[in-house]
């Protein structure tokens, strides 16, 4: 039966943890309510592939802004499944690749995946998958039309499949890039906006004292915060080496980038 | 004769059913007067290439926006037809091909229903065979080019083809690939905007009782309905799976799809 | 002398009548004044090539809307010439050719013409062995170089050359193309406008009973014509399958047609 | 010394004479006293390379519209010049060539006639070795440079090359195309726009008597002439065929001609 | 542990101390207290990568005008930090490369990097490694896409490493070729715009003894000097040679340059 | 020591001065001051890199309108310098190259001057070395990036480089290719405006007696003149041919020549 075939096929494939966990640097800090959403909306989406044979295809894309923790959050979801198919298909394993080098990369990672029972593929940052750059806009058509297919083609009897795709992309790319149409549900995964996020994360990360601290959070009462966790880790870390200094380096450096993101945009 | 000829071929070319099959994953649910029309048109082309030796060539284009079942229709006529030679030309068995080699591929499967009495080509989704992205626009002019020969292209004395061709591809589209001219008749595959037809196929599914079912319907009287049956599908197994929570799930995301649809286009 | 040269070259080239008689699907009605015009014009310049000495190469473009019958006409005056190499160059032959290919097939066709005392060579549908489309524009630039030149290429001392080229290129498209300067004359081939001629066609291919024919007519009267005499044939047999239904079938689908056209362009 | 040099040269290269009569087709005929002049200027450049030392390289463009003589007169020139060495670079003989095969054999002919002490090289129809279409435009910039150059490139000592190129190129194309400063001489050679021509021509050709032809000039006095030798030449012939018909004929298809090429432009 | 490992690969990286030696041609001159905060926010990098094991990768961009020094303080950066493997991306070392051996090169450098604990890599001048000019603009895709990966790709567990990349490119740029988000930091490299620096520069190059000198510096009060460091030491180094002329030579040439600059931008 | 290597090194590169006269086809006639003072500065380029080791790259640009004499002018540099390498970088030595040629051979020239202790190379006429052309425009920009690169190398220790560029873009141009930071020097090489040039040349080149002179000048009086040095020999060349009527001729020619430059722009 079912299981059986599963377990069958569990030594074959793997899952190569190292590489998703290389994705989670810094873990996963439950600084919002959101995070929590999006995580066990994740949940959902694993438990329907691995029920409803109606659906064994189910796609999901996570966008948002650079930084703001797409690619750590869809590793942290497909391990959480323990399907014996977990593969991440990775700008960061292909540079300097060619176009049909990269398709077929791409294209193995889905054909081995029609072999297990249930799989997981992330497809992380899509932008960079298809060398897009703003600029043009040039992008390569033919890894595009390769994941307009694959994000749409139902496995074969029997196979069940969840994709968790990350992007940079805005709705309005997806249109131009006929995207729009490829994925089941979309979750968007924001910036940090809120105060009270800066300061769990701050709580958690020991950077300060509780005096120290509490200055900070009233030194950036006023900023109108954007910032990706991201870069919000970076400027910690920074901090961190500025013993004498670390509460003006922090506080400056975090409205600093507030302001440049503003002018950039 | 004719029909002797008919026969003798028969086995030489068979017909893949296992793949026409996957096109129809979840049957066909008559939900609605307009299926029925399209069902009998469809077989109204079949008796044509069959008995009128003055049209050895009938080309039929299945057109209607992404979702709203052109694929699943065009190879249930397929099929139907009971010809010797029923072949699909799909972008889901040409993943990473370059142009060459899809032209070869089409073009090997025109060539070989020449060789049968009466034969059905399924030319699906054309605007991916094209790689074809708004975003430009982009696309393979030499595979359309081919499409633009094959499509008018009549089989040598003594041999019919039917063509059923998909496409999300609207008029103006259609008309800048100089496509216009290529069908002999066309077919619009409209969404669900009818509330008649949720219910028609509510009932068939059996995701609610009764009384859920009407307050569904109900829940949604003022909803200005515009969905594709392959997302009301989709809908439908996620509600499923949402055991406590079912009827909430399926109208809010009913209402939330509808909305976002307006917002993209 | 000349006459003995045509007939000892007789032999060697041939003509594909098969291939020619193709592009005839359903004979030449001569539904109108004009067809008898365009023929007889066709006559007088195989007339002019066979006999005046000063004019080695006579080329004539026969162009007009899609369907509007220039294929066939164009090829049933090639066999009337009864010159001793008729041949075809056709875009239907080339599927799937590459650009270099395509070049090397029509230079092959007009360096063997030049072998024969007298030729006609067809080139059929322009616009298809460019890989035309209006979309971009994009065309082979190899392929239309390569026609600019053979198109005026004087032929070899006592050699003589018809060309019949068909195209539905508008002239400004010929224009843009620099093929304005190409062809000494052209012919305009229409589509059907009147009702005498759709009288004279549906006579021709008896669908109806006399008055049947004359409540079709009747009813065709306020209609703006402007059909292709391939569209019609069509709908004639369309026609013709549905038994119980032929008058309202055919002046339905004419109407329907005109219509489209007219949103169309 | 530098006519002994001369002799010894001759025998290894000779001059392609068949293949330039075939540029002048039928005849230059002196229609007006322009051909005159345009022949006696001709004159004068061959005589400059022929004595001057310090001038060893003399570039002329022959430019005009369509079928106005430029490449019966280049080959006329050419030949009248006697060197050693004379060449056609023309379209004609490259059909189907890549661009890379073009350059090599221009810049071949062009090496070879440093070889000897006195050349002509006639570069036909440079809008056609460009691969030109307005459309775009496109042309080969490899061989419009491999052009740039080689008409600038002054021969090694004690050679003298004298070109004459044609072309129906306007001032503004060549501006574009960086072409307005290679050449040391330009001459234009216009369409014939005096009924006196049209006289000239009619009255050596022959194709009336003088009762027909003063009926002709007088029914072509209201005309605004501007039509090419080349074309003059066709109608004349096409016109000879129509034996009972010749007077009108030829008027008529004056007039058309003159009248759409209004419209082209 | 962590500095045994250091030492050990010590030997089997290296250095290229002359490489990046020839990129500080004239020393650096602390003509400005900017100047000196630069190279103590370079110090502040390289502690935080020795010292956090946080953050792994730290990547940082000098911008700034054409010859403003850039390369020269990254240079003198990445030599101050002595880590073991210190290497330099530079277009100097890859004329007339290809794009895949360009991207192939950059590759390698960063792959060599993720085997030593401690690393830096000198990025030079983006804009040329991308081949960029500003004419279109035109830019390889396919390096752009490798730098946009390779600059954001933490190095497996236990390397880290220190990006130091120069370019002219303005945020403008940065933005449309979507390398906003590639730089954890960012330092602008000014010209020169006050005498005080100026007279500094004179001072240690000692063109002038100090009458001259201060003439020339009360010549250019009124100069609105906008001038790179690379371009005034070479207009000192002109002036050097001019013996009986160095004060006006030097002055003139700095105000003309300084004129230029502004109608040229 | 270093005089000692110049010596050394001599014989093995040697300097072409054949290809170099080539250059100064008709000597450097000294028609005006401004002659003079491009010469003399040239002269102080060669003196600073033959002196200042703080500057072993010097690299100017002359520019200026076609066949205003700058190859002639930097040819006639390069060979006063005497240095030990002189090397000619051409467009005519590299016809029907492809681009990846064309960059190894520049390649070639530069990394050979790197050997010898002082060296000279011309890059003649940028724009031919580019395949620029405006429309469009078009150039190769693996070229421009070779030169963008090779122009602001600096030799390796010991080694000393003057380039000599000549061109025919104007600053417009030089900017728009990120050309305009190339070069430390820049001289422009204008037309003759000057009635006391011709003047000048005509006593040189002996054209006419003093009366004839005289008179030719008294005609040109009133012309706004704008002519190259290199169209004025020719039209020199031209009129001596034409015994009975130099003067005429002569004058004609210069007044249609400034007449059509100024409608060409
Ligand atoms: N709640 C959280 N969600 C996501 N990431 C978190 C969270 N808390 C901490 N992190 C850490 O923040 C970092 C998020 O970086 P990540 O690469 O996932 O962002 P991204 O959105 O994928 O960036 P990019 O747009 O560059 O691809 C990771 O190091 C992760 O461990
Ligand atoms: N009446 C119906 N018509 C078509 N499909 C139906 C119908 N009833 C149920 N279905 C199911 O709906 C789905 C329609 O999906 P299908 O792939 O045919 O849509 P499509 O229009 O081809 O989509 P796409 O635009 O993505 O190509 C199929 O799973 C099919 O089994
Ligand atoms: N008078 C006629 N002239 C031309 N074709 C006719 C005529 N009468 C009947 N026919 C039939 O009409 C059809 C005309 O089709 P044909 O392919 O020649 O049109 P076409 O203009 O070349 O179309 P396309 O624009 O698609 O190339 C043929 O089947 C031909 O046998
Ligand atoms: N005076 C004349 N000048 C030029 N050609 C003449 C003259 N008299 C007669 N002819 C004939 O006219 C024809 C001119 O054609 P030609 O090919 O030279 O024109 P063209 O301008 O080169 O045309 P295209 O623009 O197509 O290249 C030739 O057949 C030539 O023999
Ligand atoms: N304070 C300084 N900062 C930088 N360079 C200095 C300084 N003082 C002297 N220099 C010298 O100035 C020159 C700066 O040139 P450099 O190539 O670094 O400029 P750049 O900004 O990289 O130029 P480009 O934009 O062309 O790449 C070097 O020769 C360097 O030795
Ligand atoms: N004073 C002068 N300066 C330059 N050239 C002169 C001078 N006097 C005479 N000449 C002659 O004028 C000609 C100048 O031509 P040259 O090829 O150098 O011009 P150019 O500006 O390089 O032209 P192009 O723009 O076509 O490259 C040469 O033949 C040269 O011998
Ligand atoms: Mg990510
Ligand atoms: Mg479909
Ligand atoms: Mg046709
Ligand atoms: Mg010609
Ligand atoms: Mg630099
Ligand atoms: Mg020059």
């Amino acid at each position: 039966d079912f299981f059986a075939a599963l377990d069958e096929v569990h030594p074959a494939f793997g899952v190569n943890d190292e590489e998703l966990q290389q994705c989670v640097q810094n873990q996963i800090i439950k600084f919002s309510d959101n995070i929590e959403k999006i995580i066990s909306d994740g949940q959902l989406f694993i438990d329907q592939v691995r029920k409803s044979s109606r659906t064994p295809l189910v796609s999901v894309l996570l966008h948002g802004p650079p930084g703001s923790g797409k690619t750590a959050l869809a590793a942290t979801m497909a391990m959480s499944s323990e399907f014996p198919f977990i593969k991440l298909i990775s700008p960061e394993n292909m540079v300097g690749f060619s176009e049909t080098a990269k398709m077929s990369m791409i294209n193995k990672v889905f054909n081995d995946s029609y072999k297990s029972p249930l799989s997981v593929i992330v497809v992380d940052n899509i932008e960079r998958l298809l060398n897009w750059v703003e600029l043009g806009p040039r992008f390569s058509n033919s890894i595009l039309q390769t994941l307009l297919v694959l994000l749409k083609k139902i496995p074969p009897k029997g196979r069940r499949l969840l994709i968790l795709a990350t992007t940079n992309f805005k709705q309005s790319d997806l249109k131009d890039l006929s995207m729009s149409d490829c994925f089941n549900s979309e979750i968007y995964v924001p910036n940090i906006k809120e105060l009270l996020s800066v300061n769990h994360i701050l709580e958690e990360l020991k950077l300060f004292n509780d005096n120290e601290k509490d200055r900070v959070i009233s030194d950036l009462k006023e900023v109108k915060l954007n910032i990706g966790i991201k870069k919000l880790l970076m400027i910690i870390e920074m901090s961190r080496q500025d013993v004498d200094n670390k509460i003006e380096k922090f506080v400056d450096t975090i409205i600093s980038v507030n302001t440049t993101e503003i002018t950039k945009n």
